[in-house]
């Protein structure tokens, strides 16, 4: 085996379409075992920075350090940019700052951005402090913009042209100026006072004549992003527009950056997962965090758990006597509890996704909920007979079958219900509902089901 | 407030950046009570074809039925593409053949191509009958395509130049040919064979002399999809390398056409979404599919539920006589299963995360297995502790503490190593771990958990 894979050319290890292969890994691995600093060179000469960020990830602590430490000097600053947070504050420590000054000057400004928050206050200062002074007054600024808002978002190198020339102007101003952006898809047109004016894309520019004016053919459906939006309705807007790209301004309606489509692809990935991540109640979206780090937050996120399997057992507690004269009750009553909670998370879950996407409008809460409040009885009454029976065969009991339904029925019921509106009124606090409408749902089916069911076996059995 | 709403004027009601506004909706809701059809074309003549969508889908069914019948004849076909599907597949019968053909004609091939697809077989053969025969033989290629496959995504209409023209002449072409695509980012340069050798943005085109040869300034560092790969494996490809655009490629290599980055931020945000539906067992994405196919769905998935609920209810049957003698079993046995399941679920979640963005690799399993294990030691000690003791004092039994103690710890200890393991061997499986691993995992912490502390309870105390 271990002779087959070291046969296999160099050159078919780089050939995989898409991300890195396995075989690559080892042949990494086993050069860094041989410390073959040429090799790993050679390895990676025509890799992606991507994949090279994924090799990084993948490597252990040490074996990283000494991979990193071999292509140091010859790094991809674009490598730095595509590493997941953890992995790139250790990456970036091995650097120190002028490397890493180095780096941000060579990488479009908000990659260059996105690499400096990453580093603690003390250290990016160090940073800053050995970047030229120009450099240091943007990032200053850039810095300044909320975390996850437009402006962390945002390359500031963009192409604009005033309203009255013509497209031939246009064309020799990108032919022959130097500091523009290496890809670009939108020419920005604005007034002396730098406000935005309209937009034309490129390959609409290239199809006019040469003396037409481009204000003339500007198109001015054009959505200006204000700095300080948040990142999530910023990949709200493109996703819903389909833009490619879109200006941003700052509070006095200035142009002050661009943002493209593909700066906002890892966001609408990221807005995504956090509500999967929610909804799971996890924290973090690393694999490389701390193993303390990761203990703390799920402990955090647990609590909730424990808070909410408490009152479900006092609930159960008051109902002992009942338990002792009947114990079918203690292994019934648990069904109720779990088909409530997860039929209702199944609601919440579309909810919360609905709001999420906006699908879900204020005028249509009504809606949403009698819509549930049918797929409910539909659901409730399958399950109901279905459970209700079920049980009736097993204790031989038709009255507790008949109760089991009854309550099952009830807590389906109310999981629909309380599904739809725990999240919308969440959301009407200015919460976050994909973070705690799960939990206290469950809380109510989980109260609501064994109250129901033991009160009623109580009442009407015993 | 009425009056108010009201004397809002028609242009500020369209001034919302993202989004249709809530004023919009009720603007249009009372001018569709009173049939008022000038009202409508002038409320929605500047809105983006993605609003006009949205608010097709806020209406109820029979203002939606009103609505679409007064702007028939002037809608804007990117309407329909913007639409959810079961939205749209109501639009389009109250359309008819002709108008869709029409409507299909004018659209973006791969826009065409997914409102097409919308259509059942009878109906889709009705409007690919009124279609002329050179557009009928392409949408029929098209559809042959498997559904998500890149074929479904990409769009026909491409700028190829042969290697041996010059910048100029290349330039010339764009300018003068009419054929091309409304929007396009990047030319390809391809052999007479169709094959693409490499490609150029025309960001970079703009910036060269006219007389160089575009063979000697392309990229050939550029991804070719085949036209059969999975959506999931192109959103990969696009999020990872922070693709603009790729050439799709036939079987034979050919060039057949392009995916660009705005057509993959759905399919990013949607398989995302997928796993989020998973993991809370849902199926439809949909907030306005049928009542009562939502209950079937909702069914099937709750059917999951209903099996494991019924695996952990004869697991606690076996301890009857135990719960007879102890009933505080019966309320603290609950807490043992949530804790397990909840901690469970948090780790299934990293984990499928991390295979679906290949954050995981194979030779990472022992990696994640033992960190998950350890945060597992963390977290257990601690929720044993605390919940031991809580439950010491609760029923005033230091035995049932340490019990429940030891057995929270083991169910926690195994949630771990389970959940980390579970969706790697279901992956390895050619299954989707995003849809069995939590069920199965729960179901397991669930008997493990009653067992363990319903059998250590009876062993140790009765």
């Amino acid at each position: 085996m271990a002779a087959e894979k070291n046969s296999t050319s160099e050159d078919s290890l780089k050939e995989n379409l898409f991300g890195v292969s396995e075989e690559l890994v080892q042949a990494i691995s086993s050069a860094l075992e041989n410390n073959d600093a040429p090799k790993i060179q050679a390895l990676i000469k025509d890799l992606h920075a991507a994949d090279v960020s994924d090799l990084i990830i993948s490597l252990n602590s040490e074996s990283r350090k000494q991979f990193v430490s071999i292509i140091k000097d010859s790094l991809n600053p674009d490598v730095l940019a595509n590493l997941d947070i953890p992995t790139r504050v250790q990456v970036l420590k091995m650097l120190g700052p002028n490397l890493i000054a180095e780096a941000l000057k060579s990488l479009a400004s908000d990659d260059a951005l996105e690499v400096l928050s990453s580093l603690g206050k003390e250290h990016q200062a160090k940073v800053l402090q050995s970047l030229p002074s120009r450099e240091r007054a943007m990032f200053e600024k850039f810095l300044s913009y909320p975390k996850d808002s437009a402006g962390r978002l945002m390359q500031r190198e963009l192409v604009c042209v005033p309203p009255f020339w013509t497209v031939s102007e246009t064309l020799n101003f990108i032919k022959n100026y130097h500091d523009l952006p290496e890809h670009f898809y939108t020419i920005y047109i604005i007034d002396p006072r730098h406000h935005p004016l309209g937009e034309i894309s490129l390959s609409l520019l290239l199809r006019q004549q040469e003396e037409t004016v481009v204000s003339d053919i500007m198109s001015q459906d054009m959505r200006s992003i204000q700095v300080t939006k948040d990142q999530e309705e910023v990949a709200f807007a493109f996703r819903h527009y389909g833009l490619v790209s879109a200006p941003v301004i700052d509070e006095t309606g200035r142009i002050v950056g661009m943002i493209t489509v593909d700066d906002v692809v890892d966001v609408i990935g990221e807005e995504v997962e956090e509500d999967i991540l929610h909804i799971a109640k996890v924290h973090e979206l690393h694999v490389n965090e701390s193993v303390t780090n990761t203990a703390y937050w799920r402990i955090r996120w647990l609590i909730i758990t424990l808070v909410n399997t408490l009152i479900a057992s006092f609930v159960i507690a008051q109902f002992q006597v009942s338990i002792q004269k009947m114990t079918a009750l203690s292994f019934l009553m648990t069904i109720n509890a779990a088909m409530g909670g997860n039929s209702g998370m199944q609601v919440v879950t579309i909810v919360v996704r609905a709001i999420a996407t906006r699908q879900l409008r204020e005028s249509d809460i009504w809606r949403s909920v009698s819509r549930e409040v049918f797929v409910s009885l539909i659901t409730g009454t399958f399950f109901a007979f279905l459970l209700g029976s079920i049980a009736a065969f097993w204790v031989n009991d038709i009255w507790l079958g008949i109760i089991l339904a009854v309550a099952l029925f009830c807590n389906m019921l109310w999981a629909a219900f309380a599904g739809t509106m725990l999240p919308i009124l969440i959301h009407r606090l200015g919460l976050d509902p994909a973070v705690s409408a799960g939990p206290i749902l469950t809380t109510t089916t989980d109260v609501f089901g064994y109250a129901i069911f033991l009160g009623l076996a109580t009442l009407i059995l015993l």
